[in-house]
């Protein structure tokens, strides 16, 4: 998985930035980016009681968003300038209760594609200074040439 | 698919609609269920800037929330009263933009086993009083005996 | 899901059972198409003991592979002369013992895209004139235009 | 990921070996074990023209199967020695032509956890001596306890 990834365009992560600025749900629910590489792209989110499922933990939902747009954006990470990007689907596991202080999603490119990209994201609940692995993701993505804009929650 | 399912709690409305409240994650999107019969769950979310990505449309992150509710409500509407439900894993194609007045996620279970049970849902937008296929689910769930709550969100 | 297609190729039936006739792996397990629709194609799998993992029921890679065909030929029935076919990804359930004297995997798209098509197929295995559900998926599959062949199994 | 696993049965490579001798499509393909380690397992498969679809390449079929034993068998290097396993579901994404001289499919243990394991696996043709990743799968496993025998490919 060491894989080199070419670099399209430098500005990626001005790009990226400005991108997940447009997107109103990531406002509404506190996320934001920790870091962007070529190929690779951190979110984190901290607690809020609003997004809670019945026990008082992260809902699936939420953890689903941010696992989507960390491999997303690692996606788009690789692409050029005047693309678009669009989430084509993505399976999720749930494998531990989303209870912390915060999510850390980590997204990371399997393979670029002309067309599709295959992302993985795994994500981790922070508790009490620690990291526990909650949820891995699987991600398929299309790339749209020459389109401004990024629907890359989509 | 015509299956006919076992009921094993009459009450298995009540209890769902008290679950659904307990969520509030539903109240900051503002979901609601719409209809619950034995395996099977309509969840219904009308638009609200806040839920966007940046092309103004529903976000995918909202897309896969209310599909994996929808079929995981669906599954626990077959369980005893004493059970909780997990989602174990999903995964979501999203198929057309999310554009559109409202979303509706309608889940349907496939097959009940006794730990596990699988669900499909399909959402729909809303577009001047049509209904648009934008995403399927596949979706695996397990049933947790004598738990009281329920993270059906997760 | 009562979506009407559109037939691009009205020679569809015959490209398709010329494409599976050209799939080695095809012979080695003994599956056959039954019926092919617009939209829809039907495979059939005879048991042989070659089949079986260990406890003498049909494993689940001949489960996968009869599912994957199915939809892809699905998918592949709506599509121009000159296109062919790649499998982008599946997901697969298995929900019950692949315990009978035959398989039937039913392929059915869910919508026909541009350049992505996503199908569900269903499989059944007959038990002494009954037939059993134990296998759902789901599929997404890219149409490649002006291109000879169909690598329908990939 | 760097996790560390315990091994509930220091036997488990002679009875995962066993158990792989008992499933007769392995031998109908002609797959091997390479190597088992706990939480980790490698098979490989040389190419036969009856495992190709039409373009003479390997079937996707085939690269699901190798997917799921390796992954499949790398979750029940961790089990007990009464325990057998079942694959509850798996996505795999096809990427490049399955090409090559031969089929490597590493599986490894993602989160094992007392019911439920998930786990990867990646695919690799060899070409002129050389790895290439055609594949990648995501897969959920169940445990069953005090029972003989492995359904690994189911």
């Amino acid at each position: 998985m060491a894989e080199q990834f070419r670099v399209r365009d430098p500005e990626f992560e001005r790009r990226i930035r400005a991108s997940f600025a447009h997107q109103g749900f990531m406002a509404l629910i506190g996320a934001e980016i920790v870091s962007v590489h070529p190929g690779a792209c951190h979110v984190r989110l901290p607690w809020r009681d609003t997004l809670s499922q019945q026990h008082g933990f992260f809902h699936g939902g939420v953890i689903g968003t941010i696992a989507d747009v960390a491999g997303g954006y690692a996606a788009f990470s690789l692409m050029a300038a005047a693309d678009s990007i669009l989430t084509v689907e993505y399976k999720l596991n749930l494998m531990a209760p989303g209870r912390g202080q915060a999510l850390n999603a980590r997204g990371q490119v399997v393979r670029a594609g002309l067309t599709l990209t295959v992302s993985r994201a795994d994500v981790f609940a922070e508790r009490d200074g620690e990291e526990v692995l909650i949820a891995s993701m699987q991600q398929t993505l299309m790339r749209l040439s020459d389109r401004a804009g990024l629907p890359a929650g989509r």
